[in-house]
């Protein structure tokens, strides 16, 4: 498997980067990128262009940027594109979530002002507690979709564009599983045709991603990719897909400390997760139905980390409860506090107590860099479907049926940075290392 | 690296556990043992016991036990030994340490009571603040030496062992650098014979565990099997040396946390740890020199995982500093408070508190456990010298000169996993994965 | 005010507690007194047992105990009655709580046993959440109420009672408002006899109560004593009515921090606070409707201590939640996680958080019994209707029509200690002390 | 003591405000009273400009502000003198403090930018860690207090002053305790002639004031108002004194949460505190010699409000420890986690977590505002010597020998309110209130 077989496409001319979505998250992405060409700040959290990686044994020194490993697009050849259903431009947008710093915000406000958004696709009943004023009309769905993939030509042709690639950004859909109209390609373009109501927007932008060959990202806990008519569809275009819910603060703790919990065998009664945030994401997830697509994201990380069904002296009484509280003064500083009750050698309880003040677009807008070029990476090595190796950027990794999903995080992180190896043909690594000893 | 050319002796008779030191670790060690062996408690905790190891592909669905992989001893043929600086039998010192419920203590007083610690040696010069009662007294540390060796003798043919394993289990000794006495086995048995002060207890054991060709496991930060003398015995004799300093606490949150904010590349700024502990071993580490010993071994860590050199931007300015308090009213239970001072995207700060109640002695044990069992599976496969493949258990991994040790303690689970399916001739698991999606 | 014109009934002979519910609280209240009795715990809790008082100026050193100062019921006098709606008797019911530690029960074993609860009032509709076995039937709710004040007269005879006083220590009943059935003690007696729905279990003990002319104390935050109907009814008997809510934990907290941010004038934007709790309360709680009485009992304190409408620009916009987690893992531990977001000079914040582990039993069991004989304390005083001065007791105190209740706890201790004083005839204290300088 | 007897000057014409050391605590003061001034800032924290005090009973809803129940100097008419040991101007000073946000610094720049530094009086042997570049040069001691005197009466003349008051906002001296020269008004002149060691520089600066006629305030730990000698000086110029060490952070939390559970009952066996800054005090309190004198102000706090003399079972085994530790990348935010064992009912053990991010000169700064404030007037009401009422700002509260200091921070707030009463020949309040019921 070290030898590369893989014959990728390089990065030339303009990437243009979609992004469902002008609020905080997309707007911090863009200012930082801007920010960074500019020189004025570093990319702090990204792996793309922070990142080295070890390659060959410990003793070759050998630790490239991973950017000088596998072709990766320039950040000078970025170019944005977004939809949004309010009319704000991005300097607006980036005005009112009030995440980047006054004095910043300035040095890039014409990048952000030339951001202008094009009209949403919108349900409200996806989105209760948002009323949105900037969004296409039409007659059902397949007109919708029809009009983002006109969208996206214009894009491609008027910012002269050689990919593109497409990341949702936007606010957590309101629960939904999958529907007869999900089930195949055909019937999901009946269902568009027909109104189905168990076709959100999400879908419906994907859809338009695939027609148009570009890959779709799912930054939000929403049913989108993992449909079959869209596997179907991204397999029959060859495009990747990946997701799901782009994995940032108490989720984020979650999958570094309960491997760390497991590889030391130590049990856990009980876990109780509380969160509060201030902005549109805390709103919309106030509404019971959005709140519960974001709680199954939520839950299911541990038990794929901990493996209750393996360890049930361990895992198989864990009460694991998980809180998302709206709370305005936080704004978008948002704050985890987590108990976990741990149980040791003879049976005697500790407990480990976790007060994480992060930023939710802080943390997720390098995420949405890395994505979108790895992404940009996958179609050009000619990968396509689901993006397994992508799971490390992910709260709810998809995977192919058959498999379970990989949450524990170091685990996502050797699965991506052997990918890479593997791309570039290199060696993997093991950490086995007893040869040294030989 | 998949073909089992390593042949392993049986794990056959009795294996005696030699424990220098019989307070909390080492009576709540036994205490859960013997639970164990009756049946009134699970092994929580304890990898050799309760750990499943992944074989294969995913799809294959083989997680063995990983006592079932290789052959580990038996629970019923421990047969333990110890030396202490206090006569106290080991019911009494469990009773003082305080760590184990009275009601299971009641349960396997027996088993305790019958453990009474040999003559120890001790040398006030490296542990200040306690006052030592039950020593050996002897003209110089050579005598001292064949005085231990003779009770490993004595101990072997009383209790008809088979094996044999020494593990130190005692408080921190006072801070101490490499000598010229240390520097080779000659220099060092001059040493011995001429009482040089830069001898250590600690070194003295594990010199007369290698001369009786029984392995030296170190769980304290205490400078012993990493010196050149040390090393030429046990390769000279052919038995394994592992350490040093049990990973427990807020090192091991520490080695958790550290590799997941790298994974993510979050800047730290600073990083600040206090622990309060009540017990004897916070007693001991009051006193500066003990303190520093443990500090050394607390402050690496985080260099290691970090790489400053290699990231300077987001590690070249981090503020470390770590704090122990005595603090009685808090017992053997110990209590960790960090705070990690992050920055992200864009620059912007974001803040991170842990808050470990921990119980030292009960995090403690079950690593003695796994360590004694592996040490005499390393012992039994012909692996002699420095067993880096044990990082895993400790603060501050011993490796071959012109390596540095590995502290993240993802990597050194998988380096443990991967040399446990080596040995067991299984192939080696990388996390790749990419065939399931062609 | 300083000359005693009260004339106090001297405490002779025994004093029957009724307690309402036979759960934790109440066991750990009578455990825990009859091992203070036998000498083997202090009465750590209690100002009634511990508390000095000062006398005098600051230089006379006059600071006898409370109990010395005014005549209270020796505890040896206390005879317990309790009714409850499961079966199970003083010591099963302990042991279901799990709060006394078995070593402890052990030894107050009888004293517990002995305790068998008589049948309860009951009404499914204001316990959605429990399933009783143990109650009364009847066809109206006067025959309830007539079927209590015979338990009571049986049990004064029983018990040879000199004095007898009842307090609820059972769960939180539903949200509940003042009905016309409450308005008057004539349309309560009909609604009594027309089985109003209105009227919950808890009114019917205090009416019961007071008809048999002792005084009623709510630990919980039902609405029960300050109905007009009741009000009139133990101004009526001359009989003391107390409340309501035992303030412990959370709540017991924010009573003391608020009034301490308030006395520096420091602005509050936010202050979430979450509670986990595993015990039968907070199944009970679980339930929205029973929560809401809670909450409301929790929510109000803050807007008493901070005074919004004289502080416009501190508290005016502060954002107050409150939640409350059933979280089996922890038992009758209870757990509060409390941020705070403070606005200082400048308009700069600062963040406040508090993580209380604390043991409601443990908390509101002394007041149990400062309550008790406090009541008795009123009613020897000849003091009738509400006890203003019990404040410090109750999360939601009842005052007096027209009267803003007082929520500070330092507040609530010197008119608690001035009223003792007062009851004494000795000087109230102001601390005013420039005389000293003079 | 409700009859007003009290003549009290009006507060006509300009107060001098005199402030030893214009660092972070001093510009941000200045800053704030000007931003307030201009209309941008709210005074937040400051008593004698938001505090409301309530008159007579509860029903007659009186509540005046309490700058209009005693005359006090109006906000525009104050004017600011200092020295320090750097001549930065005040705006400099403030940049290199770094509390103030940038935006308000530059709508202020110019009143903090007139502010410039007399010459300090300075010492190294109390100052270990900063090297001053600013200081006055003199034979002796009392040529330096001659110095200071001169400057004064400058200050006062061209500023056209009425009145002033002189407050110490610089670092903590080293530790001193009394020496024979402090012991009379004679001895310290000796010593101040003879350069006698013992005497500090803040002495120094106090002497200067009171022989000025002006008030003293001690806003650090050092030992300086409650010296015989200045005690003397004080009563025989007729001028008030007051300290020390105002309350802020950590200290000021304890005497919030200490009343607060002491008012319970609850037994306390340890109250640890550690504490991270990172601006010039922190550095200053890196020296042993600094942080003994900040630590006895901070240790002597719990005893006086928790009085274990006369509650040995709750308080006679309390184990308390102060931490103050430097750490850079905190800034002058400083941060302090508490950690308190609890025991309550049956000897049952609670615990009681607080982490408080706070910025220092941010809790000060409004401390300086009142003390000066109430300072002034205490001067033109007569009130000469130690201002015990003022205790309410200060951690270590200097009393009249023979009293023991309020520590409680709600019995100093109704010291210093009903003080103020007293002052306008208002009622006292007791918070009895049993009329209300009569």
């Amino acid at each position: 498997m070290s030898t590369n077989t893989i014959n990728i496409k390089p990065a030339k001319g303009k990437l243009g980067v979609l992004l469902v979505g002008l609020g905080a998250v997309s707007t911090t992405f863009v200012a930082g990128v801007e920010a960074i060409k500019k020189g004025i700040r570093k990319p702090i959290g990204s792996l793309t262009q922070m990142g080295h990686i070890r390659l060959g044994k410990r003793t070759d020194n050998r630790n490239p940027l991973v950017k000088d490993l596998v072709p990766l697009a320039d950040l000078n050849d970025l170019v944005y594109g977004a939809w949004d259903i309010f009319p704000d431009n991005g300097y607006e947008a980036a005005c009112k979530a009030g995440v980047i710093p006054m004095d910043l915000l300035d040095q890039i406000k014409d990048d952000l002002q030339n951001l202008r958004p094009m009209a949403a696709v919108y349900d409200k009943s996806y989105c209760r507690k948002l009323e949105a004023t900037h969004y296409k009309k039409a007659d059902n769905k397949m007109l919708l979709a029809e009009s983002l993939i006109k969208d996206i030509e214009n894009f491609k042709t008027k910012n002269k564009c050689d990919r593109m690639t497409m990341i949702w950004c936007a606010s957590t859909e309101a629960f939904n599983t999958v529907s007869d109209s999900h089930k195949s390609l055909r019937s999901f373009e009946d269902g568009l045709k027909n109104n189905d109501p168990t076709i959100s927007p999400s879908m419906i932008y994907a859809y338009a991603a695939f027609k148009s060959r570009i890959g779709y990202a799912n930054g939000a806990p929403n049913l989108t990719g993992e449909i079959p008519a869209l596997i179907e569809l991204a397999h029959e275009m060859g495009v990747p897909s990946s997701g799901k819910d782009l994995k940032t603060g108490q989720t984020l703790m979650k999958t570094i400390l309960g491997p760390g919990l497991a590889a030391r065998y130590l049990a856990i009664s009980g876990w109780f997760s509380t969160n509060i945030l201030g902005n549109r994401d805390g709103e919309v997830l106030d509404a019971p139905e959005n709140f519960k697509t974001k709680e199954e994201s939520k839950l299911s990380v541990l038990e794929s980390i901990l493996r209750p069904s393996l360890y049930p002296d361990l895992y198989g009484n864990l009460y694991h409860k998980v809180r998302i509280e709206y709370y305005p003064p936080r704004g978008d500083n948002k704050e985890g506090w987590d108990n976990i009750d741990i149980v040791g050698w003879l049976g005697l309880p500790m407990q480990l107590k976790v007060n994480f003040l992060c930023r939710d677009s802080i943390l997720a807008a390098p995420l949405v860099l890395d994505v979108v070029l790895f992404m940009d990476l996958a179609q050009r090595s000619g990968l396509k479907g689901l993006q397994e190796w992508l799971s490390f950027y992910y709260k709810s990794p998809m995977v192919k049926e058959g498999l379970t999903p990989i949450h524990n995080l170091f685990h996502q992180e050797l699965k991506l940075m052997n990918t890479l190896r593997h791309l570039a043909g290199e060696t993997q690594i093991t950490f086995l290392g007893l040869d040294y000893y030989m």
